[in-house]
């Protein structure tokens, strides 16, 4: 692989371009759900757009609908899709990333303007939104593009891109395309995709550079209880059956203390780890430490790593998120609500999906609230979900990423499963029937979604280096291509 | 009593000067919680000084005190005290009410400008805010008093008023004033008063006139859980020990569905009604429908009127309000709550005080806690509260209150306890040790505190003639004084 000794070489001696275009891409605000920045992240798009074509990718700008904001008629931005090389003897590769960021202002606490990169040379870390979420990652592949491009020297696989501009606002319309380009057969911009790599999370700790092979699905819920018709005085308490009361009782049946979720027949068909799956978890480098660090107290379920580990992204779990239309004020209020919507979601892990938990949801919860006999209406809807995913690791695509860790960081990778979802990596995997790589760029302190959000210098080139020479192991692996 | 027959002519061929007073009255908007308004508040009580004057009444205006709202100093709106007559021969009644008003715009749902006193002659009720609380009651007694003063007639009792401007807002230095003005013992404003009549509640129904005996405290309670640093992401979920989850079970914890205290000790020394005021409760004009029609659908949690009435009266009852720090919009967010505070209440009803209450919820709620065993910090904090009032309706003034409806409505009143709290009821009968009765002039329908609050023209002039009768029947009846 000389070439690649030769592409790790330039990204050596570029850094300085690298963060320098890292600089022009985080100073372009293009936070999909602010409908006043809509502009910006259009603009991101044809800047992004732009830079792949300087390096020799074909793109498209592929537009994705329109959403009306108060009477005002707003353009999505348009995903933008790539590919060069389309040789029939290497493998293609199907590359996703996102160019929208979370909003984020000054005033909410950061230390440096949020849309100013500030590259802090002692600390080693660059502050900035999307620093790390998901500019950063997006641009390791214009590093890897531009380097190929410079040197004059072929790619080692054939390259398939999406990117999209609204991954911070649900993703509209990308599903859509997904389908409807697999829908077209050879035709279709996907068509020939050998497996697909996402770099759109982080490792497990600060440590340790990760694979991640699983997410957890969601089914989101509200139970609504009514009676009165409009609010009432506490006064009235006594003499009338009130929702709150029932929501708090039927909300209190859903999940024990400990996390255990009560509803029957929800871990039905979830396999239990055996020893050398509960070995892998031991393995990993991690600790109960690092999870309460992220979570800002000692607050962990269990003293032993894997089965927190496991309860966060192996199990299911069933979190209270609040209730819509009580009193939520600070203070007091002597109100008795008319009515209110109690939310929760599980967190699902095969087999579990959203139509078969909702079956059981639904069941309980009418059949608990028949028991309390009350004079009140009740119903529970399913908001949304999407299911889990996990993917085989042993699969060539996961082999090559772990031999490109251990060459760029000299460290085997942590093969982790996250609590959270990615919705569109289902979608990858269901329509396109690849294997899907999580390969992230960030490490867990990074703060995708906070203030002073950072990616680290040595991430940024590292992970270019080892997006960079995924792709060069991708190629002299031994598989089925 | 020929007097009296020549009052209640007065009312009967003064009715439409009586009502123009009322526009003028309504046309102040004195709402005292909005800081923008507080010089119409301020113009309400020169207005009510100035009349009162007119009609031979010394009268005082008493500062209580400023409030700083953004940085800016306000001046509360002061107490208007007044008296007439000091015939040591005759029985001293003090009047309370108050003539601020909660907020309005007709963009909240009024058919008509609230601030405009709409008297619709087809229907025979009169809409503006205010009209039915307290402006109309307020009124009543101006109405008593230009009668007496226009007949020559002699006052059949000394009279002493106190009316307020910050009723709305939580009374704000009217206690102190109480307080002082009793501490000055014989010099003392409210020296000498035999009772204290306070027309500021309403009927039971829309039929029957009441006196009001007794009115339940309060005793309003947050539990706050925590142990996150932050809000975190759900798909923690299954690792950490989740503060709703706590907070729901311990709320679960406090009431059944149908409205039983579950908090050992809190119904000691409750009386359990013998078979005589059961039978009052069965003998009063009110029905199951009449409480559901007001709660706005069929609810009720007996089909026993007896039974909901003491229920929302006379036995304590505990209401969960809300959360505050939970998600409480709409849709759906993923989130696990950092900090969150359950607010509740009880309503408390005699021997009950808030500080004997508070030492079993809070010991209740921290052994329920301990047993959960959760690594995550508890605490329950007292937000306020108050003690609950009952009088003695065998006194003279309740004797005189109920000849007095009987001859002016013709029937005999319904005794009714309400499910609320006044507190000046309460600071007026600690502090001045005497009888205080509610003598209401509006019905259960004039949606005191809603849009389209009303007072039936009827109710304003029959309501005139009452209290002017209830002063009468006061200086007739036989008592120690």
């Amino acid at each position: 692989m000389a070439n690649l000794k030769d592409v790790h070489g330039y990204v050596d001696s570029h850094a300085d371009d690298f963060i320098q275009r890292l600089s022009e891409a985080v100073a372009i605000p293009s936070v999909s759900t602010d409908p006043s920045r809509r502009g910006d992240v259009h603009r991101m798009a044809l800047w992004l757009e732009n830079q792949l074509k300087r390096y020799g990718v074909q793109t498209r700008a592929v537009p994705l609908g329109q959403q009306e904001v108060e009477g005002k008629i707003l353009e999505y931005p348009p995903a933008i899709l790539g590919r060069i090389g389309d040789d029939s003897k290497k493998k293609t590769i199907l590359i996703y990333g996102h160019f929208d960021v979370q909003p984020a202002e000054k005033s909410d606490g950061w230390d440096t303007e949020p849309f100013e990169l500030h590259v802090d040379r002692e600390s080693g870390k660059m502050f900035g939104r999307g620093s790390t979420d998901d500019k950063g990652p997006v641009l390791g592949w214009l590093n890897v593009l531009e380097a190929h491009h410079a040197l004059r020297i072929e790619l080692p696989v054939n390259l398939r891109f999406c990117f999209e501009g609204l991954e911070e606002d649900g993703s509209q319309g990308l599903d859509d395309l997904i389908v409807t380009e697999t829908s077209k057969g050879p035709q279709g911009w996907f068509h020939g995709v050998d497996c697909v790599c996402i770099s759109d999370n982080y490792w497990l700790n600060t440590r340790t550079p990760c694979l991640t092979y699983g997410l957890r699905g969601i089914a989101y819920y509200q139970i609504i209880v009514s009676g009165p018709g409009s609010d009432l005085h506490s006064g009235m308490g006594g003499a009338v059956y009130e929702p709150m009361t029932t929501l708090i009782s039927l909300m209190g049946k859903l999940v024990s203390v400990e996390g255990r979720i009560l509803i029957p027949g929800v871990y039905d068909g979830i396999s239990v780890a055996d020893s050398s799956e509960l070995q892998k978890y031991q393995d990993l480098d991690y600790s109960v430490a690092d999870l309460e660090k992220v979570a800002g107290g000692p607050i962990s379920l269990s003293d032993d790593k894997a089965t927190v580990l496991m309860g966060r992204t192996r199990e299911p779990s069933l979190s209270l998120h609040g209730i819509e239309g009580a009193y939520s004020g600070a203070g007091g209020k002597t109100v008795i609500p008319a009515t209110v919507s109690g939310k929760f979601s599980l967190r699902l892990v095969p087999p579990q999906t959203p139509d078969d938990i909702t079956k059981k949801v639904v069941s309980f919860i009418e059949d608990e609230f028949a028991k309390l006999k009350t004079k009140l209406k009740m119903k529970v809807e399913f908001v949304g979900g999407g299911k889990p995913w996990v993917a085989d690791t042993n699969h060539w695509s996961y082999e090559a990423a772990k031999r490109a860790t251990e060459t760029v960081w000299g460290k085997t990778p942590n093969y982790t499963r996250e609590g959270g979802s990615i919705p569109v990596t289902l979608t990858f995997a269901d329509n396109l029937g690849v294997n899907v790589l999580l390969l992230p760029m960030g490490r867990a302190d990074d703060g995708a979604h906070s203030t002073n959000e950072k990616l680290d210098i040595s991430n940024f080139l590292n992970g270019t280096k080892l997006l960079g020479t995924y792709l060069y192991e991708v190629a002299n692996i031994n598989s089925d291509k």
